[in-house]
């Protein structure tokens, strides 16, 4: 079996199901979900939602809370799932402050971290009175006192820290080196005294984060020390306690075929001991710590559907040509910022487990040959009409798209929740 | 000087001009538009659209008309432009027809191409009259056979090839290969046949597409050769004149440091052993020729304008983060296909030719390195507020970008045309 294979039967298995030769998405075939509206399609599993969140907030217990970052799935239904199950919001815009607060969100539990935020929605989220504004830059700084003194109040700040090299890992590495995030480590001093000289912020935590895609608890744990340590200076040259750690996201899913699963059995193992590190400053002792993963929480849960348009031999080549591609799904065509494409999992949604007919590509219906969805998998044989699903297609699906590429309609959005389905974004 | 700097020098020279110290578009200053219409902002110089096609239809006249592939920039206004000129119009989806009917064109001055079209797709552009659906596999003559059927009329189609190895060149290899574009040449007569054989279909054309990006005018003189020649076989095979030649776009534009521009002296002197070649087949000799450039029309003439937010130096390096980014403007980000990162030529449109103060990253409001418009490259000292313009951004700007990624607002789109600027897209 190709080692492709064992993820897609793994996620198939573990996390779908299956019904005679249909592939089950919280418990609905996925044909029924086709038919009923339409493909191209994402469809969520509510409950894999939940189940990602339970599992990783039981891990963490006594350690940190989550704040979901909504810039993964920012779908109001979806973020209504988390916002029920207990989680805080990280946004990154004014558009997704707007989907937290639609989805009922109060803007006390939200944080707003990014390293561009323009002067008018720092206006209107502190305004609103959001939690925390995460500051990374000297420009931000100065409006966000500018608005805390219009306002006649202090503002809730946060201090994002671009941390040395020794902090590092995981996949896609966003400190060590010059960034424009946040501020570097090595300034922390002269940056908290910067915050502390102004009247009209109140300077209550850190953000610290180091990585993104991290499958290995090690790295994971290592990177939560090292945003501990950072919180300490912090406080001690603050000379009062902080209120808030955030030890960033970065929390990885199996996308590829070798790819692991975090494994949250080590990541609570190791917890006592930052537990210990944290009760040893009393200055960080009552701080709240919060990890603020994306993918990790909504990636899973979710499938594009796209059905067969044409299945044709080129100079020997199987060829699934679908009506989706990467005009919905940008990540899964190995075109956001994959250096070597591969793909991820995916199955023959009408046909599973029918025996192989042989590789096939998975291509979308865009002119260029970048709309490809998968390389020469085993499919068995299919026809016009059958489903093909991309599995782990939660997060980074239509946001993170070039949705207008050749002006195809836009993918519906369906929420399966207790066995019902709900259209939760319209094509359009 | 860079190599960088003499692109982007010789564009802001030979294209835009300045004023002062401000990049000027279609006569106005960039700083001017920007604070019109806000940032960040596409704006499209319609003198610059109409000079890339004048020069390219003197060039092949005599040869060749034009169609626009309005999958390069399907925002109506910009359609209209060249639906003025005298260009037809190349569709790849429903969606484009509809934009295309809104710039006014006749849908008898269509062709629909694209390796997956939707049945409800063929229903509408061929019951609204469209000149010519370029089939692509066995699936779609079908559907348009009996969409024919019903309709009580013969469908005209094209045969859309996949080349030959021998017919290749240009940067992104579109045939030679196994491919889901079209119909292998090998196949030909058999598709020919195929396409005869339906009392529904109408055999008026082929369409041969070779290449993308193409800068070297011999290789675009060799694909067009090896065209004429495919066109000569299917006529032949089906024993009556051909219509339609269609020999694809592909017609590049300088982006990168060491492009040079393609030479239509050079396309020029070529078709006189073209037009000769037609001429001497009986079968081919009054078929229309037209070629079907998208981003060699319109590329030129588009700026993006983004304001500087913040003005940083982390561990020495200079990074300017502006409220634009990858959101708006894939391709320039480097994510839109391109194995090696490179950068499109950039200006700062505040400022331009004040002297440099070191390389700057200028970089977007989003969470990832990916969102990175330049690296690295010679600036001025620039502050909150000044504005940076990415040149070369007329085509697969917005459209082909993931503008819901973040939750960002839209870029508005301007048209600048005999001194006047017009909204032709609003920001959301």
């Amino acid at each position: 079996m190709a080692p492709e294979a064992s993820l897609t039967d793994r996620l198939v298995a573990g996390q779908f199901g299956t019904e005679g030769s249909d592939l089950l998405i919280g418990g609905i075939p996925a044909r029924v979900l086709a038919e009923r509206f339409g493909t191209p399609l994402f469809a969520y599993d509510a409950a894999l939602i939940r189940a990602s969140y339970r599992a990783l907030a039981a891990a963490i217990e006594g350690f940190a809370g989550i704040h979901y970052s909504i810039k993964a799935n920012p779908n109001p239904a979806v973020v209504r799932v988390l916002h029920e199950e207990g989680a805080g919001i990280e946004i990154a815009s004014l558009g997704e402050f707007r989907a937290a607060r639609t989805a009922g969100v109060d803007p006390a539990h939200m944080l707003f971290a990014g390293p561009g935020k323009r002067r008018a929605e720092l206006e209107a989220v502190i305004g609103a009175g959001i939690g925390e504004i995460h500051l990374e830059s000297r420009e931000e700084m100065a409006h966000a006192a500018a608005i805390g003194a219009a306002l006649g109040r202090r503002v809730a700040v946060a201090i994002r820290v671009n941390p040395v090299a020794e902090a590092q890992g995981g996949a896609m590495r966003m400190g060590g080196k010059a960034a424009p995030f946040g501020f570097d480590e090595e300034d922390l001093e002269a940056v908290v005294d910067a915050v502390a000289a102004s009247p009209h912020l109140d300077l209550t935590g850190v953000h610290f984060f180091a990585g993104t895609q991290i499958l290995d608890a090690a790295v994971l744990l290592g990177q939560w020390r090292h945003g501990l340590a950072v919180a300490s200076r912090a406080a001690a040259r603050l000379g009062r306690p902080l209120r808030t750690i955030d030890l960033g996201g970065g929390l990885g899913i199996p996308y590829f075929a070798g790819d692991g699963t975090l494994d949250l059995a080590a990541v609570k193992a190791g917890l006592p001991d930052l537990v210990a590190l944290k009760a040893a400053d009393p200055l960080i002792r009552n701080a709240h710590v919060l990890v603020e993963p994306g993918r990790y929480l909504v990636g899973a849960s979710g499938v594009y559907l796209a059905a067969v348009l044409s299945a044709k031999l080129s100079r020997g080549q199987r060829f699934l040509v679908v009506d989706g591609g990467m005009h919905h799904h940008l990540a899964a065509s190995g075109n956001l910022g994959q250096v070597i494409k591969r793909d991820y999992p995916v199955v023959a949604a009408s046909r599973v487990g029918e025996p192989s007919a042989g590789p096939a590509s998975v291509v979308g219906p865009l002119c260029t040959p970048l709309d490809t969805l998968a390389r020469k998998v085993e499919m068995p044989a299919m026809a016009e009409g059958d489903l093909v699903a991309v599995l782990q297609s939660g997060a980074y699906g239509p946001t993170a798209s070039p949705v207008g590429f050749l002006s195809h309609p836009a993918a519906a959005e369906v929420l399966v929740d207790g066995g019902e389905a709900r259209l939760i974004s319209q094509a359009q």
